[in-house]
């Protein structure tokens, strides 16, 4: 469905559940990236102590792969809810990002680098 | 522009620039994870100490409004790029959740609470 | 407990734990750092949507005080492991950086402000 | 310095640093776990997309070590902030986790293992 929903449509879903629950005197900015960085941290918590082998082998498995997509989702929807709140428009913040990028990370330079721009 | 670009669009945008980079033997699913755990945290460090009517301020005042974007878009980069490595369709899955949220969240309990469904 | 226990003590205790199990292995800098994000992050989760008398009432409930500071206790414990592993004194450190903290936070500033340094 | 200076010394410079600046009223619990998390955050970001060979050449570098370790102690600092706050004896607490972990990672079954404790 990736192909065919737009961030607005994701948004106005997370909205309309919000706003039934009259949540939105608890969703300020704070609360809402505490919840992008717990749920985000529940992600990691997954891959802790675990080799590159055995991640691959958690997204080969049904169930595995299940549990890290929702805390994918979850991460996602925090995010989501933010930028609805606070009216930040994500594909413009986006791409002004990647054009930044672009500038930062010079083919020439960092093909092949791990290297932070700061670094180089 | 979140009217009209799909998820999948901004991948692709992601995948290209990270392959013309050749960083898929840096980003893996820990790393990535890495990544959108320290991005939200620099988010969440902005409204440290801060009280809600500073944070408001803040949104009010065009530089800090834009700075709090970027990193927003710093956090979702780190997710899409996770979500085109693993092949994870992030609509599909935010809707799974939102109709388990919407499940675990029944109006007539939740409204107006901030208790977690696993608290009532 | 805290009078009379150094943090030398603490580590040598978690020291032993780890090298009995064999764990040197898998408990490098990263892998430590992603403990504490973690665990730091579980803490923080007892928090979220929570206002400041709601947690005031579970510090004061015996069995949310104890499942708080087993948390605590968490990210503590990949602090003293990862200080172990690489040769770091704590204290040293610690007094270091409230030396440096008193020259940033001059009294006549600071007193009774939440701005960080960067800001005034 | 770490074998001769007790967690409640430490303790004790933090709390006349924070209570000489009237810090008391920013430094509830919620704030003190933000804290907590991104300072620990910043600690994971050097080692973000680092191998492990990186990792141990930035710890050989006096500079990279130095900063690594000051993050560090901005963890710490956190912790024994929220400890002396909220009155939690962290020595007590850290010796009933490490109990607690000696339940839960018995010698024979987990010497050499990478697994949680939940999932053996």
């Amino acid at each position: 469905m990736d192909h065919k929903t737009s961030i607005k449509e994701l948004k106005e879903i997370i909205r309309k559940f919000c706003e039934e629950r009259d949540w939105d005197q608890y969703h300020n900015a704070k609360e809402l990236a505490i919840g992008i960085v717990t749920e985000a941290s529940e992600l990691l918590e997954h891959f802790r102590f675990k080799s590159e082998k055995e991640i691959d082998e958690m997204f080969s498995n049904d169930k595995k792969r299940s549990e890290m997509s929702e805390e994918l989702a979850d991460v996602l929807y925090f995010i989501l809810r933010l930028a609805q709140r606070y009216d930040i428009d994500l594909t413009t913040e986006l791409k002004k990002k990647m054009y930044k990028n672009k500038k930062r990370y010079p083919l020439e330079k960092f093909r092949g680098s791990n290297k932070k721009y700061t670094e180089l």
